[in-house]
């Protein structure tokens, strides 16, 4: 039976429940680390995707394919809501979705909260392209309880919610709860978005399923799970549900804006865009 | 370094150059395999992937993604082509692409072309649910060698040439050659379309634009690589590159026929063509 070759050095993710495994051949042992009182993070040195973080043994980002799912996470979102001007970011650590939301100049803040501290800094390490907007003067960086501060946030304070979070278990866990959703419902403005990665359409439909029943049930309107490539990520394939607050539908975005955009991206393009908000008919079936 | 648990069995497939490696927990160690003068064909048993036929170590499909492959391997093309009668299939031994094309109603005769005839019957056996319209009386199943058939076939006799092949080693290495595209080029009508399987976006940048030299120097003319998941395949991430003869466009497809096709896709859709059209920045500027 093939077998990884024991005369080198990989890194080896086995993905449960989907029963399949993804392996990086390293250059080294392994770059650094941080035990911190949430979760392992740990950076390695991939032969060909650059530098690799896993938390708790499961990739976080690599360098080679992250523009994938920070695209994805944003441009779609933003670009739907007519005029995104205050962004609130749920966890995401290494800076990349903060990154893309600045990208849009309608955007007056970024609130950043990722409950780990040591993510952000070993972002600046190993993935510093990432953080490159960190010193913007709209966006904050908070290191504290996602869940505690949404609590406390303002009712109809925020236009767009993206919830950037690790998998479901762990410290993530309450970010897909009920309880959770029902308060990002009430801290979107009307109109206002939220945002959600969701695993992939393969082999996590039930978490998929399990989201927008929470979505709907907090009230939201129009749902949408959108599909992307993401090589590092189990499946290879993700994806991304957006919920809107009140009777606005997701079908329309702001075409003419993400086709004369000022800034460059490397996989978001309208007709992409377009092309995902169309759930595949397995998909569509599955979540029914 | 986390690596993958002995004490389980696993399939692995080593990815290069990409560097990566995918991995398949197993419930037994091998359920058949073959070994023919052209290949070593195997086939196992996952435990949720369903079955998993490999050639040389490769993984070729499994029951739970192949839909992905096969159904953008042939209803892009058949869409955009007005009245597609005449369809060759050079490779595609397991049946799945054969069985695609003849839900199309305009088909009168598929000729399949596999140098290896045990793929067939290791498909039948394994695959039985893509080999059921094997003996539709509109297709005909060859087994020999396909690049001196279509030197042998006549001017003008195709309508759709599909090159649903193995990776460029090997034995369908003379597949990816500038002289075979010529003659696929000579074969088919005034507006018929060329169909190569064409690896990953991500990973293969460099194959792919040599596929779209030769087809462009065989006076191919509009040439479009369109992207789709395929967890199974390095990088989860996979494409098709198609080139039509003579001056027609491939921007357009018959879309009201997609949308109101009488058959099932659990993937393909005349949205989800359309996205996949509009290549990402980052493939253009790479093919560039």
């Amino acid at each position: 039976m093939p077998t990884l070759p024991d005369s080198e050095l990989w890194f080896s993710e086995v993905h449960d429940p989907a029963g399949t495994a993804q392996s990086w051949r390293l250059n080294a042992v392994r770059l650094d680390q941080r035990r911190t009182p949430y979760q392992h993070i740990e950076i390695f040195d991939t032969t060909t995707y650059g530098k690799l973080m896993s938390i708790d043994g499961c990739v976080m980002l690599t360098t080679r394919d992250n523009f994938l799912y920070h695209e994805m996470m944003t441009h779609p979102a933003l670009f739907t809501h007519p005029n995104p001007e205050n962004v609130v970011i749920i966890g995401g650590g290494d800076c990349g979705t903060l990154r893309e939301v600045l990208k849009h100049n309608s955007i007056s803040s970024v609130v950043q909260i990722d409950i780990d501290e040591q993510v952000t800094r070993l972002a600046e390490l190993y993935f510093p392209e990432l953080c490159d907007s960190n010193d913007d003067p709209r966006a904050s960086l908070l290191f504290e309880d996602g869940l505690a501060w949404i609590r406390n946030a303002a009712d109809s304070s925020a236009d767009i919610l993206i919830i950037d979070s690790t998998d479901p278990i762990g410290p993530a866990e309450g970010l897909f709860g009920p309880d959770f959703v029902q308060q990002c419902h009430r801290v979107l403005r009307d109109g206002g978005l939220l945002v959600q990665q969701s695993e992939s359409p393969l082999v996590h439909q039930a978490l998929i399923k399990g989201i927008r029943r929470n979505m709907g049930d907090a009230g939201f309107g129009d749902l949408r799970t959108l599909g992307f490539p993401q090589p590092c990520y189990p499946s290879g394939w993700w994806s991304v549900t957006l919920g809107v607050k009140g009777s606005h539908s997701l079908d329309t975005f702001r075409h003419h804006d993400a086709r004369s955009k000022a800034f460059t991206t490397h996989y978001y393009t309208p007709e992409i865009h377009r092309g995902a908000l169309c759930e595949p008919p397995f998909l569509e079936a599955a979540l029914k």
